[in-house]
């Protein structure tokens, strides 16, 4: 935790007063909001005053309680001690009888989680579209998916319920929702935030992600949950790195011939309008082979690493009998086809890949992509959602196999008011690096942090 | 490479004498122990003489050649530029046109290679008899196994033919060798040595291995050979860590009721005596749990590491028309119980035990356990090949899975005159602290560096 990061104004000991009024607007909205179905449990409203009562009062006394009263959610496949953690599988649920690590710094920095969020079950989807609790609508227009799979999360901090949010990214999933909701999300290295608490995906490649309304607070937010554990075993030790990104920078972006937008060729003019954006901001443009990233990235669900999904969900239930989505089963039981040798031989052939893109990363500070390729309506994504499924990884199923860290950015509207997002990738362990960058895509306006936003075209 | 570390007595300027003299006595050895099998290949004299002549020449005008005119072998399973590359398996058999970069560093450095040296078929073995160039029998004893899969690098040294040898170790094949030929191993932390040019078994887990007379030769040769290799994949960045192990240090030992010297008892006498003699150096013992340790190791032939070795050798043969050997075949068939999701499950677990591992060496600064647990006769081994062979990894199948760097020492000898090891092991990259702890169990004597010593029981 490196509180030297923390900006003055953060610490300011917020009123009462404030605190509860914060507290009355998120509920308010959630209220209001529940068509968008982001929320699988939300806290009683008493409970969040109480809380906020004593925060109030700790911090009065002179407490270091940098997020005092910040009202947050947390993606049901994360622990939180006391609530049910489900991972939208009704069967699994089970309630936590610990936080995660990463929910637990929050609540020590003095921030009030409101709940528990929607998700694709078992974090097994980038639409948001496969949760027994019904799909979530983008918080720009709801009838496009809000990108999964964690979809409440990020839907939450777009309707202003709250000031930030945990969600977890093992392909994409704390990216792609920060995407289609025009909003930030911070995927970490992998190792860098302990997952000790999240129920396991793949758990060599999951990690916590972090959605929020600014690079400053997402720093900020990485500075407090971040850090080596000893009861992780998939927690890395961070080199001893601090590195800047220069002021005239080299950024590799994709060939527009190597573009993918799956028949939405307008979603490539507005990429091309990042990489202008990133030229005026002192970069240079290099334009890099993009195949070795598809190759890493067809790894995750049309090659081995669906067992490793496969071998991890299996332990937590009984995929047959218990209570999945036909979808998610179908895509499960497609590990059966790869063997031992198979995992192995992959796992040969992407430190080769690995060992490609680091050597492009000697070329560039930074990678530019699309965060996700194209919106696709809930209704399309119910119709075959498999196919779409898939092609909305394309700009990120590759990130956590290739060990890299990144950072979802707003980048401009569609034509249909659809925010469409950038992300920007860097390899392991320059996640405060790319985040320090990522202010000068979004320049700190010097307004009070955590603050409780909805989502406005003209921010995005 | 780190040259500050060449003590200033290897620099010297050998005469050409010397060097031809050197040279003569390793063929007169090579020629008079032909049925220790350990060449597989031997270079004609004629060549070594005339690069010892030219390696003079450029000694001469002042050239940089700390190993000047010093002969060395390399496993046949490491590539030497014009040399063939066997793996011991002759349909596998190809001349390489570039050598290993272990190789090249050794020859930049003035050494002089001899030839290639003999190995159990695909470094599948710890025996040392799975070979068909036949067994390799100790060089103490020719009763017995020399241990493998490196015996012929092993021997070679022990035998006084050359003054080191390279080997390879993913499962104790630097180790055992070394431990039955009382000689010194140095097994490096997977990833510091490059293993481009190595024929691959186990990639995530192979590394060459050094074997030498002295843990001040193994500490120079490893400063030659280590570093960061953009060319092999599974080269890794070691982080600047320079530790140096303290003169009053913990050790951790195995209770003696977790030894198992497979009916052998005398050789866990031995294992106390070492203990005691750590004592003596100023250790304090710590009784440690093996349970991680056997666990760990069992997953390399047991497990589903024995998909990774089938993955790595079915690329480069085909396994049911190669000219294996019928032992090499039936364990390579047995990858075919286990599928995609038992690999990953197995990473998994692994993960939690390099955590478990990694309390432990908290608490020690340095583990000691025997070398291998019993010598066995050439004719036992041949008898029943894959259960004495296991029997033999008990002490060093799980050092590269729990990432881990060794070296292994000699010991003491049995009644029988057999000289038995003990290995020192410590986590990732504590490399040249471990050898430098290694020169407190064996000082060095001062005497000449790279001599050409046979072995004889004293000296063990």
């Amino acid at each position: 935790m490196s509180q030297a990061a923390l900006p003055s104004r953060s610490r300011a000991v917020r009123s009462r007063a404030e605190l509860t009024s914060a507290i009355a607007t998120a509920y308010e909205r959630i209220e209001r909001d529940q068509h968008r179905n982001c929320w699988v449990y939300v806290r009683p409203m008493a409970e969040a005053l109480a809380e906020a009562e004593n925060l109030a009062g700790r911090g009065a006394q002179g407490e270091f309680l940098p997020l005092l009263g910040v009202p947050f959610g947390v993606k049901d496949n994360i622990d939180v001690a006391g609530m049910s953690t489900t991972a939208a599988c009704p069967s699994f649920a089970h309630v936590a009888e610990r936080s995660a690590r990463c929910v637990e710094r929050l609540i020590a920095a003095g921030a009030i989680c409101l709940g528990k969020t929607n998700l694709d079950q078992f974090a097994t989807g980038l639409s948001g579209a496969r949760s027994p609790h019904g799909a979530c609508p983008s918080a720009a227009d709801d009838r496009y998916v809000a990108g999964g799979s964690s979809s409440g999360s990020a839907v939450a901090v777009a309707s202003g319920h709250i000031a930030f949010s945990l969600g977890t990214d093992t392909g994409g999933s704390g990216r792609i929702p920060a995407g289609f909701n025009g909003i930030i999300g911070v995927k970490p290295t992998v190792g860098l935030v302990s997952s000790r608490g999240l129920v396991p995906n793949c758990p060599t490649l999951d990690c916590p992600s972090i959605f929020c309304n600014s690079a400053a607070e997402g720093k900020l937010l990485l500075g407090l949950v971040e850090g080596f554990d000893d009861e992780d075993p998939y927690s890395r030790q961070a080199p001893g790195l601090s590195s800047v990104f220069p002021r005239e920078f080299h950024f590799g972006r994709i060939s527009a011939r190597q573009l993918n937008s799956f028949g939405m060729p307008e979603c490539d003019a507005l990429y091309e309008r990042a990489c202008e954006r990133l030229v005026r901001l002192g970069g240079q443009a290099i334009e890099i082979d993009f195949t070795p990233f598809t190759e890493a990235g067809e790894m995750l669900f049309s090659g081995p690493w669906i067992a490793e999904r496969y071998a991890s969900i299996s332990r937590l239930l009984d995929i047959d009998q218990g209570e999945l989505l036909e979808v998610t089963r179908k895509v499960l039981h497609s590990a059966a086809q790869f063997t031992g040798a198979d995992a192995f031989a992959a796992q040969h052939r992407l430190l080769k890949l690995r060992r490609q893109v680091r050597l492009f990363f000697e070329e560039m500070d930074v990678l530019v992509v699309p965060t996700a390729p194209r919106p696709y309506t809930i209704a399309d994504m119910l119709q075959d959602p498999i196919k779409l499924n898939n092609s909305l990884g394309y700009y990120s199923y590759f990130a956590n196999l290739l060990d890299l860290c990144a950072v979802a950015l707003p980048n401009a509207a569609l034509p249909t008011g659809m925010p469409m997002g950038v992300t920007l990738l860097a390899p392991a362990w320059h996640d405060h690096a790319l985040l320090d960058f990522a202010s000068r895509w979004q320049p700190d306006e010097g307004g009070a942090l955590f603050g409780l936003k909805v989502y406005s075209p003209a921010a995005g």
